[in-house]
């Protein structure tokens, strides 16, 4: 559809300065932190304040079959909120308030636009945490984190972020609004439309209030450990054998000598262990963290661990935040994302160095290695072929995951980057089944079209 | 439809001796273990051997327009596998082969007709248990766990049934065959599918395989604790005081007084402590799970309990198992399922026994009480007034939860039962978005019409 004047005016009388058309200012809602580039002009942004606010901006865009981009922290790292040619953007990062900390349920009311780091130096305030821990915690918003599924961190101990959604206040594509999920631990009273849009990346609602769990605070310092090996695979079966094992790490990081390199050169005083090839470095908590990382690191002595040291506390593993920025202002700056069956991510390391050293283009690795999720960083230099070679090199690692069992996203979505991997790696039928329930909730098609489906 | 003898002779060439068309053979699979009765005639039942008789039974019904009951170990207690007049009983209970135990991906694959227990001792043979624990485990299968998303007595620490498991094969509507989930840890590749058809009750699709996530048996023996009450809100209060501390029990259960009389009239050796008015039984498992029920038993003397006794092991755990049985054989044997907000579950209790009282009829309190989940169970003698009068007492105890923020099943489903509450108690814009998927995967209405949604 056209849109006209009056059409905008429509926006202009329900908004007032909450709507603008002057590019200049929404430029930075265009797009995330992905190396993707919005296909054209919206038509303009609304800074939504309110649920009301995004209802009536999903009825307008409906109405006029607007395809619609939301965005909150603009972190996502596979283009899910770039914006439409045409398009509306909506941002929902005005909406950032906590609503309710609820500590004898365990709960907290949010709204999406909260930034995790913030929503979780709030509630250390009252001796909680929300786990779900991605690298960019900075900048990353909660409401991104449910959108996307978000893993992080943490995940290996505690889960990613579908295991801390109690429910859920979703606008649909027409604007109405609906809740779904309960403040109950248990609940088997809908089909799980909860966990339906839950990583749904926007497709088939817009998620404007969440009801997230929250826990306590550990009473004990974590553990943090670190292991040097000279081949990176070993990492990879050292992880395999931790992981096996009974006890759990509640993180178990790899990343690879030139991650950890760079990380010393930025910042000297660190002094983390250099490895000859990748450093595993992981935390236990509890009351038993000590004697539970002196056992993963014994693992790591077997598996040929050449050094191995230990540390209370959090401090050094800031080096596995910093590994991503240092690398990328090294100009390895293109981001993977694939999950493998655990008991294959020695290999899948393996053959992720075989396919960079085809396409002789560097590839560091980082990876979420306790939950079978990596992370290449592939190098990149200026302009549309160099984009292209890293997005091909990734086009392989993706097929040489889903040939191993595995997937293409771990984490970080599907986006406008990878949909295309999808669109040939899903069966049809399975496909079919997604559009079947898109078009049903969304029939003209205006929430985030082209992403994730 | 009318359905004509050459309509069922499609099935017998494609079936052979695993379509059976005698009432009196099929009868056993008309029903489940709820007090719902089958509408009237079904055309037949298959016996389903393989995923391939899954996909024609439902080919087949699909063409016809048949309704199609699902059965695995017909131990349901909300009518959900209740067979229908001129439909087609699907029974999975022959498909209960475990196809793979994978320690190293810490996963195992199996056929939906497995029971629960047997699956269990099993995987205890590699040193490995499934957490989701349902009271029935030695009738339940764990596709009926899937299907219902069933909790059971270790979802405080472990989790419900959701939790455990990777990857479903589902057998649509029109009998296409579908994988959702993978082996990976960590998957946000496409829609929440496996979720979605997790909890839905044979309303989207027939499962016919899953990948369970499995996890070492722990080393140590569990602790189980015994507190005694008075007042049985005191032990909903105490319960509310441990779930809100930062170390978690494993199981924490509640049996009122008349139930712990009755399993030990049942099994005197048992010697099961008996409260004044409800009884507090707990686990701990791990290193510290002695110190554990130390902590969880003096929060309960904080509370009122009169008498506090521990044991190590499982052995006198099994009252709780017992319970429901002797309370059903004593006449109280219709059973609710409601499931609160854990700060509301005391004054959730306090409710229902004022119910019971305004009702003039017996009520019995089991609970999950850490997952605030009670099950009510109703007194009720023979004939239709008589269940017409328990249903109407658990539909104001459903009205009640609801009004606290509660839902009108933790954990037994919705199924025929529970049908009308939903109607009622969903806004209808959610009833509505569940209604347009369940249209976009089954157009022709023929799985399980008339359940859950």
């Amino acid at each position: 559809m056209t849109i006209t004047a009056s059409d905008l005016q429509e926006l202009k009388d329900q908004f007032g300065e909450r709507f603008i058309t002057d590019q200049r200012t929404f430029a930075p809602y265009m797009r995330d932190m992905s190396w993707m580039l919005p296909e054209g002009e919206p038509v303009g942004a609304v800074f939504a304040e309110s649920t009301e606010d995004v209802s009536k901006a999903l009825a307008w865009a409906n109405k006029h079959v607007v395809p619609v981009s939301v965005r909150t922290g603009g972190s996502g790292l596979a283009g899910g909120s770039v914006s439409y040619d045409g398009g509306l953007i909506l941002s929902l990062h005005k909406m950032n308030r906590i609503l309710e900390i609820d500590p004898e349920n365990g709960v907290a009311v949010i709204e999406p636009g909260i930034i995790n780091a913030e929503f979780n130096k709030e509630l250390a305030k009252e001796g909680f945490f929300f786990a779900p821990d991605p690298a960019s915690a900075s900048i990353a918003s909660v409401g991104g984190n449910i959108a996307t599924n978000a893993g992080g961190l943490r995940a290996v101990c505690h889960g990613v972020t579908i295991n801390w959604v109690r429910a859920l206040e979703v606008v649909l594509a027409d604007g109405r609004v609906i809740e779904v999920g309960s403040k109950t631990i248990k609940n088997v009273s809908s089909l799980n439309l909860k966990e339906l849009f839950i990583g749904s990346e926007g497709t088939l609602g817009v998620i404007t209030q969440a009801v997230v769990r929250i826990e306590h605070i550990p009473e004990y310092e974590p553990y943090t450990f670190f292991a040097c090996f000279d081949s990176i695979e070993d990492a990879g079966y050292a992880t395999i054998a931790i992981r096996a094992a009974e006890n759990k790490p509640v993180s178990l990081e790899l990343i690879d000598a030139l991650g950890v390199r760079l990380v010393n050169e930025r910042n000297p005083d660190l002094q983390i262990p250099q490895p000859g090839a990748g450093l595993l470095l992981g935390q236990a908590e509890g009351q038993s963290a000590k004697e539970d990382v002196e056992e993963f690191a014994n693992t790591c002595r077997e598996y040929g661990a050449t050094a191995v040291m230990f540390e209370e506390g959090n401090r050094l593993f800031q080096v596995r935040r910093d590994a991503y920025p240092a690398l990328s202002a090294a100009g390895m700056e293109v981001i993977g994302d694939v999950s493998v069956p655990i008991a294959s991510l020695a290999e899948a390391i393996h053959n992720i160095m075989a396919i960079s050293e085809k396409r002789q283009r560097r590839v560091s690795i980082l990876a979420h290695a306790g939950d079978g999720n990596i992370h290449p960083i592939v190098e990149c230099g200026e302009g549309i072929e160099e984009s292209r070679a890293a997005e091909e090199l990734l086009d392989e690692v993706c097929e040489m995951a889903v040939g191993m069992g595995g997937v293409v996203s771990g984490e970080h979505g599907i986006g406008y980057l990878k949909h295309h991997a999808v669109t040939q790696l899903l069966s049809p039928d399975t496909r079919d089944v997604q559009l079947a329930i898109k078009k049903a909730l969304d029939p003209n098609g205006i929430l985030t079209p082209g992403r994730k489906l």
